[in-house]
């Protein structure tokens, strides 16, 4: 967590005129830089440079504001922001940035382990062509810090113990709306999402959860917030950390979708009160 | 047909343990392998092993799940899944994964002047760069299989007879809504889409709706799902095919699609009540 | 503005048979094409003959409909046409057309800083991963072209006078629904995006507007339309050019976007009932 380290400045980004890391990877988190130097692994597309030739404004607003500022708030820890930021990516394809997050998630505390649920779980909530595309950007980083299949959860796993009262509840609620249009649909749901992908044990539920809500988010799908949200936070998820994901989420993900999916958050909040902040 | 000889093994998929295929093309079904063994044409990007080295799960899932029992399930053919399938990368721009489904559609009986239509049609449903990046993807598998331009619709061909009646009262709608708003969009609206594009006869209008609904899904476009998927069944999509399509926009367009789009199918089955089951 | 010299065959482009432009590049407008030929920056992925090599009909479509008809309507003038279509393709993260856009865009009068700020803009509204994606598109087309940094604006400038009173109304609306929801996005909405990126002054305030409506409407985001569809009209952007962004989004973002768009639009352009075609 050296990125907590960084000196806030948060008045100061906007106009900071001369940018303190020229010719730095722009990913390359200020605290971390003198980690990172010793870390080739985490190569970025561009550097701040390469920005530059482009469009300057928008090195600036990387470097001070999203890097200085945005990925250094307290309320979500880098490691919950990478996770965050790999499910946006891997949900909106965009392969061609997740080598640089995907290593900076590991350096955040992410494991092998966490990743490959990851995109497993994105397999069924952003659609296997989602997930394929992420399984080859992320073949040659893990073979480049020699992480293994020996490392990662294995198919045939012991699953964690079902709640089986509350998912009777949810697989009936589902039968009952949706079992005659789309029973194929409603059949997976239970036997390869609910009662089996979902009770991995690689990737906590709560972390699960925090996927789900940042994919949907990210693909502009508000109407099924309600029901992941309220999961996440029954799976320790606090408010204030839901709440900082939206930040996050609007940086990666587009202003205009956290704004869509701000109201389903707030009604949540307001119907769980009392359990705000834990 | 060959994947309809595949057996089915609907609960074994998710905890199989050992994957039967391992080191095949992940995209090989298991009934089609030795079929395929001799048609070099087929290459997908990935195989199995390389999806075991991130995410083995995943591979299994693939294997197990999506191979072996969905794109098996009885009440959509082959045919139709890749049809489907194909809507739903070209709508969705993941012109990576479409060589190998351009495979899998001519294996599985798709015609080369049903894909060039197919194409063409989501230009406008889907956006023109949509379906460049389609053309690109397309060329070297049409090229490879010594596909040439005499096999495909020419630009100029004798239209289908237009219902002139049902679409006077379509345009007549539209025009009423919309022709003070944007006149440029329901100009194009019927001479381009409904008095010409729907009209070529390289795609059967079941087919033309059936790809419309997909890529609809897809992209989380819910409101105009009504009007096409009610074109689609007028056209002759039974209410299983439409329901089995769900089932395979699940695992292509991710979960959320098909939850969003499940309402709209429903309503509009339940108002055809009686078609149920053609 | 050479592109509104071209005649316009209403009723021809669609059934013309034999193209008049064969073998050329697809995306080189007749009318432009003496001038283009000695430009050699603006290189199309594809020739007209590939893509008659998969799909003749669209190659018909594009030379006939979208290039020889849509591109040249009145109501929209080709620059601001370009920057539509710009906003489209980095709002839907499809960096392969934009090179050729890029160009066509230089040559119809978009500054290559108004692009530079069109990028910086749509990082915050489309997301980070989306404009990454463009600079790398950008900087070959500003390399060949010899555009350095000198002519972009810098990170720090003078910014635009900020209208405080309408601001401030704004800004209580955003504090007083989602302050206590997300603070985060609250503070960076007002500090980042409406008092410093909306404020600078390398891209006109109407021109930032039709940018932020563009990707609205190019990402299916609907419920902000009416804030920023507003606001570009009050900074100068007419109802009819409103009007003839819809047709030139139809055919760059998909027909479904705008049928999705247009109810809003027109609920916008009836409650200002009085500014029309100024």
């Amino acid at each position: 967590m050296n990125n907590m380290e960084n000196k806030r400045a948060p008045s100061m980004w906007a106009r900071a005129g001369v940018v303190g890391l020229c010719g730095l990877s722009i990913f390359a988190l200020p605290g971390a830089a003198a980690a990172q130097a010793s870390k080739p692994a985490s190569r970025p597309s561009f550097s701040s440079k390469e920005i530059q030739m482009v469009a300057p404004a928008l090195e600036n607003y990387t470097q001070g504001l999203l890097l200085g500022d945005v990925w250094a708030r307290p309320d979500l820890s880098p490691r919950d922001r990478s996770i965050v930021t790999l499910a946006v990516l891997i949900a909106r394809n965009q392969p061609l940035e997740l080598p640089f997050y995907l290593n900076r998630a590991l350096d955040n505390g992410v494991t092998p382990g966490e990743i490959s649920e990851i995109i497993t779980h994105l397999a069924f909530y952003s659609g296997w062509p989602n997930a394929m595309a992420a399984v080859s950007a992320t073949r040659p980083v893990f073979e480049k810090r020699k992480i293994t299949s020996k490392q990662l959860p294995s198919a045939n796993v012991q699953l964690l113990p079902l709640d089986k009262e509350a998912d009777d509840k949810r697989a009936k609620s589902v039968d009952e709306n949706f079992g005659k249009v789309a029973p194929g649909v409603v059949q997976y749901t239970t036997d390869a999402l609910f009662r089996d992908l979902w009770l991995r044990p690689g990737l906590a539920p709560r972390d699960r959860s925090m996927v789900t809500v940042s994919a949907l988010v990210a693909s502009g799908q508000v109407a099924q917030i309600t029901y992941h949200l309220n999961r996440a936070m029954d799976s320790g998820l606090a408010e204030k950390q839901a709440s900082e994901m939206l930040t996050q989420l609007a940086f990666h993900a587009g202003w205009p979708n956290v704004f869509s999916a701000m109201p389903v958050f707030k009604e949540v909040f307001e119907k769980r009160q009392g359990s705000a902040g834990k």
